[in-house]
């Protein structure tokens, strides 16, 4: 079973005329927790309250859950609805979105597109993972149109984004909260699992726009992410990058975060890419120390995202501005068409597998 | 009376053992809008609801404030509450942050100081309000504690900030949303109200990490706001100052949104610039009609806010980066004392009047 008891996302969902609430995936079906576990937390229309628990209460639903799936399944069965019954939502309420860029291929790629004959990396690059804030406001759910955006795309030319791109990302997803400060623990301890992301991105209006305070409307009309949060125990580890220079002591990696994820781009149904999320040069863990090191705090439903994930082969990167090498070698279908960035009625999908386990996909149209 | 019937800013209050809730400023004392107005929506703990319910509703009830403050005392006066009686909290929730770039003087003091020699302003600054967004989860009230940030200030640099920095600024505060993919009506039907912002700023963080895409560590530590949003009504308006070139259609002006606010900014007790608004170059319906051009939609909560407020006399700057020239013209003070940057237990407060009209002051000690 593609999503069994060693998977078990959450999710929010409905049924017409019922009100949102939590859920897990398994198989075709979502289990509704909140009768199912006669727990109220999941009556809630976000996960937020359930990631506010912390560690051990995820440890123990999840085992609760394993249970009452593997042993108790004529009670589950009352709690299973078929997946073409629901609609799916946001599954939580984001508090702030942070971007990170911690592909080195990616980064080395943007630097090539854009400065070409120079060195590609910036001189902080390898020191520490960059990142910028996004607007948490227009993260949206997987299957929401994305309208494509209008702006200024230079100094006398307004109009609608001509660059429309993607970026395949991984997200991770805060449970529990810092106070102002203080610099966050270990990683486990305050994420409580990991989604699908795709930040379109309109390479025009950001070309324009982002010096010297960084990308803004290139980035804020749409940020999508899978209905499915994977919990971060589910997912299997590996040892992060060797990174030259060694760190600075707070970014030090207490233990592997790496994670052997890969991933499939699919534009108008045909894999465009396959990025490897083992190629990252900064491991999520260090993310979060960074993020936190100078005190500021996090709040359940913060989201911050790896930036797009790319390797070193042109079949692995993340984004068409790396692709077709900013509009300059299209990519060519099976039907004889080519594209150099996203048109209308183009449907992009993210979808990934950890090992055995499948991630939850996250989809969007161009309108 | 310094804060009469004509200004009647709006907070969030509590007494010792009771719940937070709205209130009005007038005098030295607030107004308990729950009971005064017998409406629940200011039983609430933040603004929020109130702000969602438009403009007409802000209308009337400032209008009903007014009457019953005026017409109405005796039983008006059950409800006044000593202000040293009162517990003031962050008056809204915060949903998305925005940062603008709006003040021509401070770009270009900033350009001359990091790039001697070079046209100060970027390509791009007199055709948009350039902007980024910032960390909605550490805007603090006024009054918290300013802790100095750690962080890299360097390839090998790592330790407390040494550059540790204000920005005097004006922020506004969002109370009816729009739709994602729709830009933003008339200003003055979705912003409820101004509050006064200190950006507290780590120089050399910000330096270090900024390239290239933007402000991250620098700045997410902690952002002060004052108790008091003052409604946009009770603003006097002034024309915005002229530009050149003229802006592309949608950021033409509709109306006049120029403010004619006179910031202090108090450093240990002596004044240190005197920051002029009517001299910032981007007005606010500029920048909100920027923000959303893109169709990013906005919540109810989102601040922005103008970036730093500075004129074009050294005496009229708001930050100490060009107060002091980057450090090379320290501040003098009446005690002998110098500043380049701020000292652990300095006390930061910015003040402004516009016209007849006083704001809630926003201060910040560094611990």
């Amino acid at each position: 079973m593609t999503f069994g008891v060693d998977n078990l996302p959450y999710g929010v969902f409905s049924r017409p005329g019922e009100a949102p609430r939590v859920g897990v995936r398994y198989g075709d079906h979502v289990l509704d927790l909140a009768p199912a576990l006669h727990d109220e937390v999941f009556a809630a229309p976000s996960l937020n309250p359930f990631m506010a628990r912390g560690r051990t209460a995820w440890r123990d639903t999840r085992a609760l859950i394993q249970n009452k799936l593997t042993d108790d399944t004529s009670m589950t069965e009352r709690h299973l609805i078929p997946l073409e019954q629901v609609r799916l939502h946001l599954p939580f309420e984001v508090a702030d979105y942070v971007d990170f860029y911690c592909s080195i291929d990616h980064a080395s790629n943007i630097g090539q597109i854009f400065r070409p004959g120079t060195e590609p990396l910036q001189p902080n690059w390898r020191h520490l993972p960059v990142g910028y804030h996004g607007r948490a406001g227009t993260v949206v759910v997987s299957g929401t149109p994305v309208r494509r955006p209008r702006g200024q795309l230079g100094p006398d030319a307004f109009g609608p984004c001509a660059k429309l791109d993607i970026e395949a990302e991984l997200g991770f997803v805060v449970g529990v909260p810092t106070t102002l400060g203080s610099p966050a623990g270990a990683f486990e301890e305050h994420v409580f699992g990991v989604t699908l992301v795709n930040d379109w991105s309109a390479r025009d209006i950001q070309a324009w726009e982002y010096v010297p305070l960084g990308p803004f409307l290139g980035k804020s009309f749409a940020t999508s992410v899978s209905p499915w949060i994977t919990p971060l125990e589910a997912l299997p580890r590996i040892p992060g990058r060797a990174q030259l220079p060694e760190p600075v002591g707070y970014l030090r990696r207490q233990s592997d975060w790496g994670l052997d994820i890969s991933l499939e781009i699919v534009l108008n149904g045909e894999v465009v890419s396959r990025p490897p999320y083992s190629s990252m040069y900064w491991t999520p863990d260090q993310m979060l120390a960074h993020m936190t090191v100078n005190g500021a705090s996090l709040r359940t439903g913060d989201l911050f995202a790896s930036g797009t994930i790319s390797g070193p082969a042109p079949g692995e990167r993340g984004s068409l501005i790396e692709l077709t090498w900013n509009g300059s070698e299209p990519l060519k279908f099976s039907s004889g068409e080519t594209r150099s960035f996203l048109e209308d009625g183009d449907t992009v999908t993210i979808r990934a597998r950890a090992g055995e386990l499948t991630l939850g996909e996250v989809s969007g149209t161009i309108v």
